[in-house]
């Protein structure tokens, strides 16, 4: 398994396509956008003129999208490209999308004799240059023990969730939960704020009792807490507030579809979307903790 | 520092009290119960016909009451043991109550010329038997390092918060996180299960992921998933659902006289409680997972 | 226009299928459910082997089907009733579905010549027995206007929200907010009832006062404080819980799609559905009042 | 009954201590702020040098203060205006405070021979000037049927809504549920416009149907959609967001106290607060219709 082809070179997309030729593949890549496709081969790929030129010849596909609608687009229909993959073919689709339309489209991946797992990754645009991604896999074993060389190369944790679409459903509980641990967080620093304590002071008192998790670890919301977190360096970079959202609403039609109760995550989609609405969709998303502060601008 | 008074021998108090007994401690203990008075006796305790009695002669107190009105009925007023107690002797209170009652309690100790501290635990049942409570003190660090040895018999960890009350504040703090992201993890894992996947695959994926969090490290809610937490042992014991009810009102009040912003830990406080009122008080608290599944009886 | 083409006999759609009768129209109606069309026959009604028989000969067709995948599978497509009808013929489909599926068929409608409105009711099944409906209509004035005939056969009152979907939208806010007032409402009666007041007093302060809305003024939800309404009558009948979920859903999807932040509709939700799953999806949505409500047995 | 002692000429006290002047009656205040005493005199007031002293000689006391401590400090202890009062006198007391606080004083009064009301009023400054008040009263039948006279002049409207404190509770239950369908309608708007209906078209379907309440009828928070009300005037004026953020604070204690669930309660208390926090808080509360919409400043 040699040759690859990639189809999007997204802020994602592109530096996961570069640690593949880093890695000595050859990879011939396709996007609309024509300065990503330069950029593209200056670091050593090749490009196609067209999706299904990129993957006519391939070993493997990856893909890197936007959203549903994107994905089953470029796979599905009469000039979809699993008409144009040669049976047989690996395809890795590591965009975020709905689990409904991973599995409808790994079902036609099927009836076209084409393994396909959905892994959907976390780590941000940082983990996808450090080659630190973690992939989060629905579908056969068979087609993750094939692609896993691959995926090695471009991350660094690979969980094995579930039949086709688990890797889209266990990304979006995930982004669920850590919507509501990261608003929670930033709610009861402030709580002990108000109250007199500090941040710090009350972050390792709670990182090291039962409200321990994530966020208090290596992401803490508070500024000042925590060097080199997007909190330090007033919330630039990081998740963004807007991708944040995005995946809440993912984790909203998903609760829809199977009649699920969602009263944290529900909220934190409100929240999320009104502090986005106020002008900060496009910092990280732990500037949630802002949410709860006076402010004279904002 | 030979001899402690020791007031309220309750689920908790009571094996505090025998832990100090067993290192060597002359413990003389008052309660509003005799039979656990009588217990402690036969335990290797003293017991005293009074409050006033169990301090006077004492070189450091420790109490272990309900909530607030206790603590300030025990130590405020005409006839309280601020009056009785020799000034310069340790008082360590480790009920959890309002900050505002421990700072009120704390202010007027120090006009009585007593170092106190307010030192709430966290652990449980288990962890006052054990011997393996954490500490969350509120108060001087001079009191903190006479009060040490003390507090090393009784517990394992011992958090310094901060001045008085900043013990209260600290565990109110970390509770209602506690109440947020253990409701949030029942809610994802539910929508998780809800979409097919395995409830114990999804919380190792999660546990590794950005959703990481001390539910998911120790006390996972869902039936099955790990050994020897309550949700594996139809949500006996552990932290019952009405002593979460209760912290979580302390944070409500602790909110609304800091005009500080709970939207989530408000909204577990309602789900907690209505769930109480479905005859679940008494049960673990990580049974809000069952809040989000169907039933057939309740 | 004499002749009607009529598609589903359901609870709604049955007698308001022979409201027309009853008003002198010819109606010919199909439906999958065969006893639903004999009772339609016996009630004076003709039957069709099929949609696209029902409205072959129609100077009007009328539809009411339960969620959205029904209505587009009924008009869109190669053997779609769109290609069945007259150009020029008025469609009203009166179906509660998404507005974007309402608008979908609308486009195709006006492709094919064929004049349509979307006509989503609320009044209940009493209503629809009554004749007293109200419908929420988006479309065409023009179509509106040739409508009305029938519309007022079926119902009382007729509201115009706007364009093409804009009926769908508008029943959509309304039952959101509906929701919200309802459970405002019992939440607030409970607090009163906590304290000490009496039902029917805090009702009556509330009805003339600043909280006054539509659930204090017809629909009260506490039981004995209003006579024929369902919280007296152990919330049999009424508009169904698992309805008003249906409903909220169709809310979340709009709020989805339009970017808007919705947290009292998203709670209301997360509340309703809870409520159903212990055993309540099919008790009259007020009894919402009872999720406030301690219980032996629920 | 000719003379009145009144204590309290703020926003609200001040006219309504002049509406019962232009009455006939001889009013005899006392406030804190020199200039609120001095243009009650202009206005053909009496002024006294104590609270006492304005009470000393009256057949009837009328109290107007922020909060529970000052009605209570104003009342209690052994210099509070209970020892001054001549048993037999009737007390008003229209401040909006703590049920709780009612009762304590209520019941102190009670052991004084002075017969009292608790009387919080709605209507704000507009209905206080015109004389259009509403007041809701807790206390004795018989107390009540004394007051009247005075309550007429300076309000419209008189609800009865049970024994001490019933006033408070029936206040603090109204206004509660007015928050909640205050943000219910502004949300259900927003989805509307952001579908893109016309906010008047849609407010006028939802005021004759199921979403039918007093923001509907008579307070429209969407701009423009209804005359002289704040919403068309740049949200001046009204009902404060901060004294609904006080009030919210008042149910919330109610809540605590009495073990009550209140989801839709504590999140409008959130989300408001959230709102005053951003620099809203001096403008009136239907201003929570920006809450949901982009906003480039704020």
């Amino acid at each position: 398994m040699k040759k690859i082809g990639f189809i999007g070179l997204g802020n994602m997309g592109g530096p996961m396509a570069v640690n593949l030729v880093k890695a000595g593949y050859v990879v011939t890549a396709f996007d609309l956008v024509e300065s990503a496709l330069e950029q593209f081969v200056e670091q050593g790929g090749q490009r196609a003129p067209s999706a299904a030129d990129a993957v006519s010849d391939a070993d493997a596909v990856v893909s890197m999208l936007p959203a549903s609608k994107h994905v089953e687009a470029l796979y599905l229909g009469d000039e979809g490209l699993l008409s144009a993959i040669q049976p047989g073919t690996l395809v890795i689709d590591s965009s975020t999308i709905a689990p409904e339309s991973a599995k409808k489209v790994a079902a036609a991946a099927e009836s076209a004799g084409v393994p396909m797992i959905d892994a959907p990754v976390s780590g941000g645009v940082g983990g996808a240059i450090a080659g630190t991604l973690t992939f989060i896999v629905g579908g056969e074993e068979a087609a993750l023990t094939s692609a896993k060389p691959l995926l090695e190369v471009m991350g660094k944790n690979i969980f094995h969730a579930g039949a086709a679409g688990a890797g889209q459903v266990a990304k979006i509980c995930n982004n669920m939960l850590l919507s509501v641990l990261m608003t929670g967080t930033a709610e009861a620093l402030q709580l002990g704020v108000n109250n007199g304590l500090d941040p710090a002071v009350l972050s390792e008192v709670m990182r090291k009792s039962s409200g321990g998790n994530w966020a208090l670890e290596v992401y803490n919301p508070y500024p000042g807490v925590m060097e080199n977190v997007p909190s330090s360096n007033a919330y630039q970079g990081g998740f963004l507030v807007d991708l944040m959202v995005k995946d809440l609403g993912l984790a909203m039609e998903s609760a829809l579809a199977t009649q699920s109760s969602t009263p944290m995550g529900s909220l934190t989609r409100s929240l999320y979307l009104a502090h986005s609405k106020k002008g900060h969709g496009g910092i990280d998303f732990s500037s949630i903790q802002t949410y709860f502060q006076s402010s004279d601008k904002s």
